[in-house]
């Protein structure tokens, strides 16, 4: 019976409450929101929190499985690309005699779900009655691995508590055939292809099912199958394992197949033990690094703790051919489609630790520069424009036309006007190069981004009468405003975007002259475009207003409504549909973070006191219609010391995915906004910013958090920082690297291995 | 070629123009709503306007056709019943050697559909490429039958216009497995059952494929599944020709097979011409007595042949055991359930042209008094309680919570609160009686509801110290506020009923003392509890204020905030949305006509002005939350003369089915607002209204309508009525019957076959 106890504690959830996300009961209503908060993911699979017991025919197409990179076109010609929604492979059918045992709802913990997101797992249990005659206890595992991100596993523990009767247990992987040829079926290995993208899925499962320790085979019904019968007797336990192998294929050439075999054969020679431990392992590591520790808010903890575990799903730096899709794999809402929401939310949590994962995601735009390229080549603009929405190859795929909120069909226009992706990217590529000093990536693919998105906007900006260079027909962050000219977000960060590409072409001069000259030539760049650069940022217009230091969000925009948002408090739907498209279009209402989103990420294009005065101008005209939009705001809010302002929009953030008051997120974590959470609190609570020569902190803890503590990575170190309000102490420990220094208020400090730095920090004044 | 050259006659549209729907194009996001509004329904199968070319697997669980009263729950223990989703059964698939010859979308008209109201018709067509090979272009014709209900057709005329190739056409009724069990399968006859209602379905189909002429036969894939292959070339004509019958049965004794194979055989006998003749002969008999005809305004004329297409397809004079649901026969919203909709919004239409359907709707409420019974004394009343929704055997119905517009999950407290229903019902049985006479009806049936809902409400209504009789804790047809006390709406309509059941009791003793004596001893109902009831209504509290008329819609209602609506008048969505839900109920704004809807029902209670008064109040009021208030307000404000604001209110109620603007309608046909379209030109623009001794008109036309001409039955009569504006004359027929008065703005006129009316009339004074 070892067997037996190593399953029952490996079921046992993480004793600390802080690490354990629990839903007690199940309401109908809310079980799609439910399989998305607790969905497992590894950054290649992603599955849904959804019921295994088998309820119906139905339930069986119900999309739970995620593949990344996996898209196909639903039909030839309406060629939007979507996430293929695999057929959650979890599900297993209890047959009495009289028919299926199923769960039934009602009131009380009819089938309650516990996310260990210290080691990633699912547990659930139910209990399955049939009249008083038959009732079983069942409790689940449900895992993929984070160490092989191939994998998946679930172990399903039986028990009889009444009922001498027989009873059949049939775990089967249905409904694949829905959105997939198959190519190849055999018992336990499978392989499909998609209609209309080219590319395979192959599948293995590996099954065992034991009665009382006693292994008992199945009778294989059909590919994909398996059905065992025995007769019951109360206090008996039967247990299932099941391993699955999942390997996606883009070319022809490689066999997904044969790869699954693999897969599945290593696994089960060494057991799912062993695949249990190294997966919880791998977890144990990927916290180490990454793990946020708030003190005095259990609910700030319990939030950043969520944001962190579906960060750590969402990405995967094995495969650079994949990015993050808005509700990454977790649900179908936006088709796994990729927008500025990763390099703007995510890559600052993925830079800052675990940056192999951030490298990658950068990799999928250095490879998909080809799309890029020909967007921009189709609308007569040269160099990079990246897609709005980017699947597997770079082209675009935002779709043409959708239903709003309001049930109107409005055409959608993001694809061709929103165009600070460009920047955005580029920003990233920045970012990360900044943090992590390596220099093979910016060599080999970042400065070739920064070069060519940089060369979109100089031929993107042109030069009018007024001697000033304009960007019209734009949409910025704020997408209530459609069509704009010179939108501050666009046109500051397109300079910005231009001048770090000036700064990438001078640095390759110098230090890789070599591949310089390569790179330049391959480009066709030369001397006097990079000097046609230089002009086009220097006469960039802005929106700048010299007496106030605002910017004007884009042309025109200080003459429009000004609507009182104050007076909309109770509305339950974004201003858009309040006031209606053409009003909202006329008025300031702002959708999300626009300059406020400017200022967050380019505080130093905001001299002196001109940050808070944008932000006290934009902050209130701001409907925050985005679940990206209060992120930023709190960010900015934090670093201006309004903590208590910041502490809500934090709360407002965290409330997204976590508050059970709406039904809103069946269609996936809003991963954004998570990456939200964790950048609010360490760039703006904590006031990290990044410098050439070393970082800095800027403290704003709110009054309740008496402490925070994280782990950053900068440049090859690993350093712990530990805010400590209570007692008005910051302390920075590198525990490893070479010294750097660390700068608090401002104020340089050296740091190394063995002298950590103590200093002393001021009570946030909770303004707001 | 006599076949091929009838086929194209049916497949022609009524050249008239104002007799037809047409639909040039195919828009993906707008094919849910298409689908809606080109139904196809005949009170026992609606078919959804869906796409008959199968593009993918996925297609086929699209829900597509409904049969009447076909009741299950979809799980044992969510025991809300809906309507079974059977599939469309009249897809095909087109197949080359290389694969599928599907349907592209794309600009233009790609996929034509017509809607021939005048034949109860839907004619499609649509061309299919493969690059430039193979071109075939498809013409197609589907009906349900309105002389037969159990039968359906479907005609496809196929003609090659290009290509020399291996040609499969595939016809096939799949998915009916999804949410039915086989219980037996043939080739062409199925039975299958519900999972958990007990009821059962039977489907047979007959087909026929002839190429150039000659019939082919096919070769039986699966059971309902055919297929036939051959060589194609230009002008090659082939066509297909498909009957369905299909049964319900509710009882194990009833064999619905049995039913369909003689259904089937004797359609096949006579042919698809004689079930087409005879369909399109009972469509012309409906049109003769329920066409509405409007000169000087095309789009009013348009509108009101579609709410009378799609009213008469909802009906079944022959099912006393179904009624209409709230989407009527056309899509899955609401389930399937039963409203008061039905009473208040359909049944006057029927009662005034149809008497033989409306008895029969009126008839569910007879078999359903049990549900209603049980339903009051569960919560301690007596009497008949009827469910706020109804299905098929009258228990409540009404799930216990729901997702909001807003995405919140709330309580709906409907089913315990809204309780004016049992009024409702009453009303309709009243007014059914006093157009038809119809005394067999009220002996039978009638009485015994109104006497049920009577006592119902006098044990519902309870005295306080005041010396009134107070209703506590409901909703009024206003559903913003909920738990609320004497509803005025509630408490006039109960008196109401009280004293029509207390007419009833004395009519009965009076013309059928033996009927009497049997029901009341039945009902163990006598003279003392009579008494009682009477005491009842004449102390009920209504809400009305003598000083100014006004009713105050519910106790307190005059105290909340006052909204001013016009400050929203871009908005897109509901007030209750825009305001959110507490502070919605904290105010004064309505949902949907209440004291309106009162008005509207029973002008009587409303003395000298007060009824201009009331509207006056309320109507500014009012959000219009709800698809059933406009055309209440139309028929007030139509009724008072303000024919400006009634062609307003027309207009937007025709709009919620027919305005393309908004994609909305993919639930299905709002039908009661088909019905209030009706409603608000006989009884409010002609100003028809029933007197125990005859009917009154009191036209006050839209300024635009050169006239307005339409039938009606009254008492075995049948009457046309023709109002000419232009030329300020009103004509009234008596097409067959005995002599009837007739008044004109109250003064009678004699009115018999011999001799028609024709009397003067005022130009409305379009004030508003």
């Amino acid at each position: 019976m070892t067997d037996s106890k190593t399953l029952k504690q490996a079921l046992e959830p993480t004793a600390d409450a802080a690490w354990v996300l629990h839903d007690d009961g199940c309401d109908p209503l809310r079980e799609n929101d439910r399989a998305t908060r607790f969905a497992i993911s590894n950054g290649f699979l992603g599955v849904r929190a959804s019921q295994v017991i088998n309820r119906s025919p139905q339930s069986v197409a119900s999309p739970n499985t995620y593949v990344a990179g996996l898209f196909d076109t639903p039909d030839a010609d309406r060629a939007v690309p979507e996430l293929v929604c695999v057929p959650n492979g979890l599900q297993v059918r209890i047959g009495l005699p009289e028919g299926q045992l199923v769960q039934h709802f009602g009131p009380g913990p009819s089938h309650p779900l516990t996310l260990d997101m210290r080691r990633g797992l699912l547990l659930s249990e139910c209990r399955l009655v049939d009249g008083s005659d038959v009732s079983v206890r069942l409790r689940l595992l449900s895992l993929v691995s984070q160490d092989h991100r191939s994998l998946g596993l679930q172990l399903l523990d039986l028990e009889v508590e009444r009922g001498e009767t027989e009873m059949t247990l049939e775990a089967a992987f249905e409904g694949v055939d829905r959105d997939l040829v198959a190519e190849r079926l055999e018992n336990e290995l499978g392989v499909w292809r998609t209609r209309h993208s080219g590319k395979r899925l192959g599948l293995a499962v590996g099954l065992s099912l034991r009665i009382d320790g006693q292994e008992a085979a199945p009778v294989v019904l059909a590919p994909f199958k398996w059905s065992w019968t025995w007769r019951s007797r109360p206090g008996q336990i039967v247990y299932l394992e099941r391993i699955l192998a999942v390997a996606r294929s883009d070319a022809p050439d490689q066999d997904p197949g044969a790869e699954v075999r693999d897969d599945l054969k290593a696994v089960s020679q060494s057991g799912w033990r062993s695949l249990l431990a190294r997966h919880e392992a791998a977890w144990a590591n990927r916290w180490s690094f990454s793990g946020v520790e708030v003190e005095g808010d259990a609910a700030a903890q319990k939030a950043l703790r969520f944001a962190i575990y579906h960060l750590t799903g969402a990405a995967n730096p094995d495969d650079p051919r994949v990015s993050i899709g808005a509700r990454a794999l977790t649900g179908a809402d936006y088709r796994g489609h990729v927008f500025w929401d990763t390099e703007i939310f995510l890559l600052p949590f993925y830079i800052m630790t675990w940056p192999e994962a951030a490298r990658s995601l950068l990799m999928y735009r250095f490879h998909t520069l080809g799309g890029a390229r020909a967007k921009a080549a189709d609308r007569g603009w040269r160099g990079a424009f990246y897609a709005w929405e980017s699947a597997d190859s770079g082209i675009e795929t935002t779709p043409e036309q959708a239903v709003g909120p309001d049930r109107q069909i409005t055409d959608i226009l993001t694809g061709t006007q929103e165009q600070h992706i460009s920047a955005d990217v580029a920003y990233a590529v920045w970012q990360y190069w900044q943090a992590t000093g390596d220099d093979d990536f910016l060599v080999e693919a970042g400065a070739e981004i920064l070069l060519e998105t940089a060369r979109f906007w100089a031929s993107r900006a042109q030069p009018e009468a007024d001697g000033l260079r304009h960007i019209r027909g734009v949409i910025g962050p704020d997408e209530y405003h459609e069509t704009i000219d010179d939108n501050a977000f666009t046109n500051v960060m397109a300079r910005w975007n231009i001048r770090r590409a000036l700064d990438v072409a001078a640095l390759l001069g110098e230090r890789w002259p070599e591949r310089w000259a390569d790179l330049s030539i391959r480009l066709d760049l030369h001397d006097a475009e990079l000097k046609s650069w230089s002009d086009v940022a220097e006469t960039m217009a802005t929106g700048r207003v010299p007496a106030t230091g605002l910017f004007e969000q884009f042309a025109g925009y200080f003459d429009l409504e000004d609507v009182d948002l104050s007076a909309y408090a109770g509305r339950t739907v974004p201003m858009d549909v309040v006031l209606g498209r053409e009003r909202t279009q006329r008025s300031q209402v702002i959708k999300q973070a626009d300059v406020v989103a400017l200022l967050a990420l380019l505080p130093d294009e905001f001299a002196g006191e001109t940050g808070t005065a944008n932000f006290r101008y934009y902050e209130p005209r701001c409907g925050h219609g985005s679940s990206l939009s209060t992120a930023m705001h709190g960010l900015v809010a934090a670093r201006l010391g309004a903590t208590g302002m910041a502490l809500d929009y934090f709360r407002r953030t965290a409330a997204i995915d976590l508050a059970d008051t709406k039904v809103a997120i069946g269609g996936g974590i809003h991963i954004a906004a998570q990456g939200g959470l964790w950048m609010m609190t360490i760039f703006g609570f904590a006031g990290l910013a990044l410098r050439s020569d070393g970082i800095t902190l800027t403290p704003h803890l709110p009054a309740s958090w008496n402490s925070l503590s994280f782990s950053l990575q900068w440049r090859g170190r690993r350093l712990a920082v530990r805010i400590d309000q209570a007692n008005l102490k910051l302390d920075v420990r590198l525990d490893s690297g070479l010294p750097m220094t660390v700068a608090v208020y401002g104020e340089p400090h050296g740091l190394r291995v063995d002298q950590g730095l103590v200093t002393d920090i001021r009570r946030s004044d909770q303004g707001d």
